[in-house]
């Protein structure tokens, strides 16, 4: 196996979009989501993230990394002025709409509206949802902390209620997101299907390979 | 589609292991790493991790989640001890390792051993690395954020340096895990690999769907 090396000072000398696309691929695959938040003037705003992390099951806490707040941040200044939001998975069937989440969308207009991504509402929750979503999560603020090293900020949201598609919901409590077509992503703009490889016991020390 | 809602109180009422099952699938794909460090006696760690997310490419920056530290937490306490660590990608062919790296090995024994995955240095640089990984990642420790709601860790180090498989690497700087066999993961123990849907271009308010 050939491999390339290198060192920072390759990265320093790398054009801007290359080093871009570098280091938002180098990790790997990552969840596509959707978070849907209300601004104080009343305003549904959507933006697409691919920051989402598991934090905990109990109490169920999830994390999002907002870029720096040099420019501004809608989801990010409403959940601070509302304390709710939502996050939704992708299928393939709102992948164009999804990503067009990402663009610089004018103060003042609904991105549900402009994208033409129908939103929708659960009863006594005050933020909204992606309709076309089979796996909904309505959450409140918790805490966040600022990341020193680029201004970033790393946003803890506890998990309210879920909206589930039934057919993802497996006995054990596993939620398999294949079945519902939705969607992998790397680097800025690259959209994967996930295929199910293996699921493998709880791995123990004294396991050995089947052979 | 038919959508279950669950609240706050179902979250409350499940078994244990569903809700463990439930919280670490809800939010869809994750990257599926290998992270290397050494002890401060000088013995080689492995660790598996869900959690390895993209905070920034100038300065490349990656963050980690660790599990609560009311259990030793060797990685943690290497980084913490040393300053440095490596992240390795998984391909299909080391998976059944990678998977027997989450298990609870006894102090003083190298999972690179007991699970039988080769370890490789590079010149210079103080973690080890993963030999059969086609793209890895050298980090300096950079900061910690200790998240108050469950006493997780969010730490952030920067990629010193990069040793990738020039198979995977694009002339635009795209790294794609897929040429690699690299894989995905959900949940605790369901491996995946990925398929690629579509490469869209960069989003633009102008942007008008195909038709």
């Amino acid at each position: 196996m050939s491999l390339k090396h290198f060192k920072a000072r390759d990265f320093e000398e790398w054009e801007k979009g290359y080093r871009i696309n570098f280091f938002n691929s180098l990790g790997g695959f990552k969840s596509l989501n959707l978070i849907g938040t209300k601004s104080k003037s009343g305003l549904s705003n959507l933006g697409t993230f691919f920051s989402v992390m598991h934090v905990g099951a109990n109490p169920p806490l999830v994390g999002i990394l907002f870029r720096p707040t040099t420019v501004p941040r809608h989801t990010l200044q409403n959940i601070h002025d509302t304390g709710y939001f939502t996050i939704n998975s992708v299928p393939e069937s709102i992948l164009f709409e999804a990503h067009q989440a990402s663009a610089k969308y004018d103060e003042g207009v609904s991105e549900f509206e402009q994208i033409g991504i129908a939103e929708s509402w659960n009863a006594g929750f005050p933020a909204p949802y992606v309709q076309n979503s089979g796996i909904k999560m309505g959450l409140s603020y918790v805490e966040h902390h600022q990341i020193n090293a680029n201004a970033t900020t790393f946003l803890v949201g506890k998990v309210e209620e879920c909206l589930i598609n039934e057919t993802a919901l497996s006995d054990d409590g596993f939620v398999d997101h294949t079945l519902l077509d939705n969607l992998a992503v790397n680097g800025l703009d690259t959209y994967y299907k996930a295929q199910t490889v293996r699921k493998l016991p709880r791995a123990k020390v004294e396991t050995k390979k089947e052979s």
